[in-house]
């Protein structure tokens, strides 16, 4: 019997385990192993630098725990980090940035894509770079959004603050780019504000806009790099969950994951 | 000639710089060294066992250059860390905590105090401690405002979401101690949003709330602390920053330090 090689995620924090729910959804039968530096998060406001050093500690945690693959859920990490990230991995890695893009280009008709992210995913240009690299007619705005990462983890998702903050931030985007008809979530916190920000943004481009985000389409991605070897096992695979520190992880996490959580085990890195 | 030894001064961030500000003002021929670990930025929203190991290494990395003191400028890590920096040092450390008890204490004519700050800081209970140390009569009502950083660094410090977000946090204060006359602004990011916050503040109590806050008070302390040993120079001391990570301090630090800086250098911790 061969050994049982799990899937690698990790993320800055707690947002990732959207991807493991969309993972978990898409390939069932396999293990999964997640890490949230939580001790270390936000990646969004810093530099490339320390975003590409904390992001390999990250992924020397999985690959030593022998994952077969490593999915970076974290768009900060993805956008500044991949590179470094897929030099120092014997096996294969995804990041966020281009499943999002593929997203992106599936949804938009018009090509006016709009994505909305931490301030050092919206430095790198990586969104711009993935979506011309696959449609070079392409035009896309991005802009960075900071306050939405702590409205989502302070739960003011569906009220007035929340509104006014979206609306803030979008007008900026549909004043410049008023034909943008695909909006990406480009942060995994995002998706527990799609409601205001899908609003809002139909609101203020005066036409409907899609929103979409990376998580589902990572968890294709996976599926395709793992080819005819992913585990057919119909019994659900395990999920281990580690985190650099654990405060507020049992009140945050559910949010992301959709499903109980058996907890985290704590690690130094 | 004897050595002129600095005065260390660390911070989660750059908003320790309010207190750099209330030193150079109370001992204008000290030389200080600043530190902010702005690439593990921010530790209110962190575990007591993470926020003392980061401190700890905060604090070896002044001690390594030969301070004559220590000041805490994080409210979080003076909250949570203050016992084992003091077991750590061989100079004495000086917290923002027990400066900013006396202030308030100070301040209040009828012992009711309210305290705002993070969720660490909060949960520590050591501004209930350190009051009720001084005055056992004194009554203490601590209040997590979570928002009210990425607020002050999003620049967000006078407008309507701001006025919102300190209104919904002030209810919930005004509501459960609503003789609370003095509050205390238990966290360096928020004399960035003074204005608001007395404003709303003294609206929903009904009468005058005093707000104050520890950076002068540390200041004092500090001094005291030197007794007679003070820099008698009369020119201006040195003021030497370093940081972990450097993105956005160009932007940041102006805004707490009041003085134009000659820039940071970065260290890894």
């Amino acid at each position: 019997m061969t050994k049982r090689h799990p899937i690698g995620v990790f993320d800055s924090g707690v947002g990732g385990l959207t991807v493991v729910r969309a993972l978990r959804r898409a390939l069932p039968g396999e293990d999964i192993i997640y890490l949230g530096d939580t001790a270390r998060v936000p990646y969004g406001s810093k530099s490339p630098r320390t975003v590409e050093r904390y992001s390999l500690t990250c992924q020397q945690f999985l690959l030593a725990r022998e994952v077969k693959l490593v999915l970076i859920a974290c768009n900060t990490a993805s956008a500044n980090a991949l590179p470094a990230l897929r030099e120092a991995s014997p096996v294969p890695v995804i990041g966020a940035v281009e499943p999002g893009a593929e997203s992106a280009l599936a949804a938009t008709r018009t090509g006016n894509i709009g994505v909305i992210g931490t301030l050092a995913t919206v430095r790198s240009g990586a969104y711009a770079k993935a979506i011309n690299a696959r449609d070079p007619h392409a035009r896309l705005f991005a802009l960075a959004c900071p306050m939405l990462v702590p409205l989502a983890e302070e739960g003011w998702t569906e009220d007035e603050i929340a509104e006014l903050a979206c609306r803030r931030y979008l007008q900026q985007l549909f004043a410049q780019a008023p034909a943008t008809d695909t909006l990406v979530l480009g942060c995994t916190h995002y998706p527990l504000l799609r409601d205001v920000i899908a609003r809002v943004a139909s609101e203020l481009a005066k036409h409907e806009v899609a929103v979409v985000d990376s998580a589902t389409a990572m968890a294709e991605a996976a599926k395709e790099a793992l080819g005819s070897g992913p585990n057919k096992r119909t019994n659900a695979g395990r999920l281990d969950c580690f985190a650099t520190d654990t405060s507020r992880l049992d009140e945050l996490a559910p949010r992301f994951l959709g499903e109980p959580l058996t907890g985290f085990d704590l690690v130094d890195l």
